[in-house]
């Protein structure tokens, strides 16, 4: 939808994100939908609805609109003008329709995989290995949260692996570290997200992601895998300790704050990982010399792009 | 140790709950002690130390001390005469030394078995049935906190009685309340102090005690006992809420504020009953008109005793 | 006006409770209504008025409305059709029309008058009494506060009357309470607000309520109550102490924390039965597996509602 | 004291400020002394005392004593070779042992009473005359504190007379300020202190200081000196909320922020005149080109001197 | 505009502060246009703009309009019947219609230079000519802020006299202070402002005002003004102090609060009279026994306004 | 001094850190010394001193010791038996006693030429190269630090080194960095420490360090430069922003929070490596199982070896 000007004609498949009821003044039902492709999302009015089409057009469906892109109090909205349900013959499917990790999934398997197997303590690489498995399918689907950063397809995965990555670094950098305890921190830290968090399409909270958290959820489901794997050992505790401890802070989430080097060093990479995503996607969308909107998640701040960063990128060319 | 002056002899036995040791300025070891009984604690210095002392005066040794209470710097000490460990045949024992909760072990499990009888819900009353059994013995032994409050032998049992004491009354005041779920938070909320604390006679925290604390090891335990008796359900979910949300806040501890009514009540009579601890065992120590030390645990306020309570007290004989 | 729906005709009594005046983009005047009955609110515009009408349709105004609910962005919204002030031979009155404390007036009086001969104290006894004589109507009219809870008619009282019944508990559960203290500060604790507040019907802040509050106020009252009964020594002082400190700290408006027992209690029980009544009332309104709208006066929480609750009261049936 | 140097005999008299009784570790009792006169504080130690000297020696006795200054850990301490309580015929009071305001009672007592007479509502001016009546004697006796700012004998009143020289200014400035109310509130303000402190020798806090405050119990007493005075109206509730308010915020002690122009003055000029005082007692006693110890009531913080204050004061001359 | 009634007739000079582009539902372009004269600002619609009308009626633009007072949604609004850009010959300017200092500019100017002749100190002094001399015309245009207080032309040279004012009656009542740096501390602390706001009409943030703020700007200009005019010595150090540290804590803006005593007494003088001129402004809008709107930058306070300030007055006649 | 046990015999060269006066209790004079050498600090009494004495033994002196370590208090203490102040002959020098960087000088020389020609930006290199050239010789002497972390000699230059190699795989992993902006602020951002701290040997803050702080003294040393060199432009400005920002917020002395990509960055480097340089520093002193002393500057936590660290090193022989 990204590149959708007023005025113009759109005849497309499109995915219904939200949908909600109302009723005009002269109480004749409408519907007001709010509709997106992989670029972005456009609001729409479906005006005199039947209850059959109240059915039809819900959350998560998919349908093929033809009309046009309006102007309405300063907002750009799509005037419907015919609607229909996609069929199984038309070949579409929701993921084509949701954003998506700039990273192909295949790449980031791959590159987890790899991780996996760095792991030298065969505790904790049992552990680590039991959850890819169990959350094969998820981990390459799920967003790494329902806004902010990494909220997108895949977005989980690509977090991971990203701060793998950093990860890597910070090992050759600081010797001290222990590599294999990062690296299971880094996998392991956030797959209580796929329990807490309803899905890819429509990203909410589920009751018992509200009532307990991923990060209570994931200590629990350590310490159950390492009990069926029959691990025992100060390993699974302190890996439970870097789970419980990365978001740093009770205030943030963690009842317990990082007591060990390697805790401290996943809360410091989640951090620089989560911000640098954010910064750089709200970047993305002004030009040297601007402001980002301002960033909820960055204590409300908002960002300056410097006017010479554009002449060092052609330089760079 | 409490009813001891100056200047009073002392032969008896007593405790060592804490030893250190040290050397003097011209070079001989000595050893710090600090002795205790049922009723209270004395510092005490053992001169001129061998190896063997050494190895037979430390934390948890019941002793034969005989000597003399004097003064040192302001604060009473016992000047040691002679000292030797406890033999078998002393028939002496370490509960014996250390304070006891005011109502009997006996009427304490009756009381709590009661309350457990009490659980219609079947599945909650049998996830309580599973740690009052597993922990039968540490749940009538241990403290309920290193400090502030019940900080005495089955001190978490006198705790969590007395709690059910309140939750009973305030199901009968307020009828909208689930009995079955405050009273299975309240036995269960603070079980995990078992794994987290080191025993009853010189409370410290374990090294997990340290890194996961007793929330998040609860949590974790409920979803393993409900696991093996194959109990499924909300039931469990909100039974861990409970647990991981009764200290009110993230900065106290709790990643998760109470969501649940019963959570709330949960969290307001453990406050009450901990501070009524507190507050009673501190007020005990002064007269009408005279203000407690400072509590650390009730936000450093030191708590006045009413002129009017002693007259009150008079005419109610 | 809870069971009304769209499209309900309404042709009943009903009262004013705010109403402002408008004027549409041709100019001509019209009046916003909100209106009330026993059990709801809600909103009405009164077309093209005329001076006359602005003065007869003003707050705690009862009309007679001949119309018909409808939708209006999204909510309901009452079309009149015709209106009319209320007649003195219509025999309706204010009180009928706002939402009233579910224990009946006569029962609030009589638990209240037997706490108020509970207390043994003589000095308390008498200030107690001086208080409840004096503010013998508007105890048993005014809410407990404009808003959160108890905020309905007798609130005040209701509020009273449910934490003697606390009180009396605890002072079981807990002997060394001094009751009579306890009980005192439990009557005077909020009768400030009756200075405080404007009234039951649009209850306000009065200027003196803004400049001082509901607490030095009662302070001072105290004082000048004992004054006149020429009662004097630490009892008033103590009382005043509890009414002062009994919102627990400066922040929350309490110069000074709590520093007798009974004070610490007193802002425990206010708590609970503030929180019990704010709970209550939210849960009341959803279902089983529904989160409620969040609640302001509890940190923003939206409570949870288990499903498992809807069983246990089959059952118990 | 200020003036005597390690090796200085002392005969002379000085005023006991604290005493406490201690035991050396071979059991003979001892004393230790805080003495004062104007200038400063010495300790004393007084050994093998009898229970008639511990009778004797007590908190403000004078005492006549013939001794020599030493060093001791690093403090000054008065070795006392011959002591005796000071007799009647000695002429000594207590009063010139203590530090005294800069400006003279006199003075103070005049600057007040001129602007009383400058307050031109004859009710707020009934009112503070009404107190400073009342009050004539301790006005001009008690500090304003316990420490901190203004603690030495007229402290109160000279705290107040230099708050009124700068609110006179002010007025001047500002003409929109009602002077007739902050002159009031300026008069009035810490007025409580008089029954929140024990007075000004050894300064504590009374039991009804500690339990209500000085900033109710003054709120408390404009009501009742205004209901004597049979004054009533809005000036009565305006001057209290001054009073209520001038500690600015709820976490310093003011439950009700300041509401009224004249109130946010008042504790400006509050803070003004207790920070200049504090921060000038404080520079008197350190050098050009060094920083003050840190001072508690001013955020911890240490002050620098200047090097140019110097060469500034000498063109000066 | 504070004069324009409802229904009144408008044909005069306006400037237009803000211009903004809207487009209705049926597709026609609109401006939304903020007016403001000396006394206040209005909104207005203009509508079916051309290209042409978007480029003429932008911000800054005095335009001659010709229309009617409306009402729309409970807020006053300008009906356009005709408009046209002021030209050259209507002889208008943008001073004419922004709101001034209530003291001409002529007696700050004068005021600024007295205060400067009496800096004694010569680096002091030399340091702060400099500085006027620099921003001569600015210092005499720019308001002290975007908003909040002194936000009109020559509010800042407004609110360096009036604390001027203040600080030289402190130099008199507290003899210590250090005058010559008060002064030059009172002068120099808010010049920073002018390179980090827009200018006087729509006043903005600067993207250096933004990220660098006027205080690290002012310390950094000191610094240069300094070594331009060879002057060394504590006085620049001490300066460039004041400055930082005249918002008082970090929090508030200065990294370094307050060390030496004129510096506190910046921070505090800056509080008064910015707190004063809010205060006064806002008190002015409202009448005895009202409540002003909150004042957001006084803690979102609202406040009162007694009722015998009124007879006061009358009185003082 | 750390390899020394009580009883070693010592004769060797120290460096006295700080040296105080003290005066026993029958009167005679004393020093206690703190000496230090590359790898510890120990306490040392020296009594009966004369005058020269006290001038001979002062803070920053080699002396040459020969004594005794012996126990007092539980702390090691050397016990003089004869001292001298080294001599010109004896060809020591104040630097062989004090901690150093773990890399070498040189290393850290060419590493930082190196990132300094990495920088294409000519505007930003020439500024970094004039702070290089003026701060050649103390940029390699400087600690990072009064304490805490990087507190030893070249300590600012192994920081620096460090974070420039963090910021160079950062480059890597998110190619939008700028990496001029980033080294550039890499390099500067705490060279004002340079001004701010005293040295090397003891470690003070200076007086200008006390009331401005190292950041906005670089931030007027960096405009300074530029204006020097005559660069203008937003590179000038960019650079003072990260300077400016990087404590991250307001409360840690950032007066402006980064609001600049890169300034962002460059707050989370130093924030992962001071705090790496702290726990490394910190756990090398424990053994696997133990917990380091509580960290000040890491919110006071005490951190946890895990046992299975010790594995992990010997498999990975």
């Amino acid at each position: 939808m990204k590149d959708y000007q007023t005025g113009d004609l759109f005849h497309n498949f499109i995915l219904i994100k939200e949908a909600s009821k109302g009723t005009t003044s002269n109480g004749s039902p409408f519907l007001t939908l709010i509709l997106r492709d992989r670029t972005g999302e456009i609001d729409a009015k479906l005006w005199d609805v039947t209850k059959e089409d109240e059915e039809l057009f819900v959350a998560e469906q998919i349908v093929w609109i033809q009309g046009e892109v309006i102007q309405f109090r300063g907002k750009s909205q799509l005037k419907i003008n015919s609607i229909r349900p996609a069929q199984v013959t038309d070949q579409v499917q929701i993921a084509d329709f949701i954003e998506r990790s700039p990273v192909e999934r295949e790449t980031l398997q791959e590159m987890l995989t790899e991780a996996v197997h760095e792991i030298e303590n065969i505790k904790l690489q049992r552990i680590v290995q039991a959850f890819t498995t169990k959350y094969d399918h998820d981990l390459f689907t799920y967003p790494a949260a329902a806004k902010n950063h990494h909220n997108y397809a895949s977005g989980l995965a690509h977090h991971v692996v990203s701060m793998l990555a950093l990860a890597r670094q910070l090992v050759m950098l600081y010797p001290e570290i222990n590599k294999d305890l990062l690296y299971a921190g880094v996998i392991l830290h956030d797959l209580g997200k796929i329990r807490e968090l309803s899905g890819v399409v429509t990203t909410t909270y589920t009751v018992e992601g509200k009532l307990l958290g991923h990060i209570p959820m994931m200590v629990e489901e350590i310490g159950h895998v390492a009990r069926e794997l029959q691990i025992e050992g100060e390993e699974v505790t302190v890996l439970q300790h870097l789970v419980l401890s990365h978001h740093g802070k009770a205030e943030w989430g963690s009842p317990t704050p990082p007591l060990v080097r390697e805790a401290e060093l996943l809360h410091l990479i989640d951090l620089i990982d989560a911000k640098m995503n954010m910064l750089n996607r709200a970047l993305e969308n002004v030009n040297p010399g601007e402001f980002t909107e301002r960033l909820f998640a960055m204590d409300n701040r908002a960002f300056y792009k410097p006017l010479f960063e554009k002449e060092i990128i052609k330089e760079s060319v």
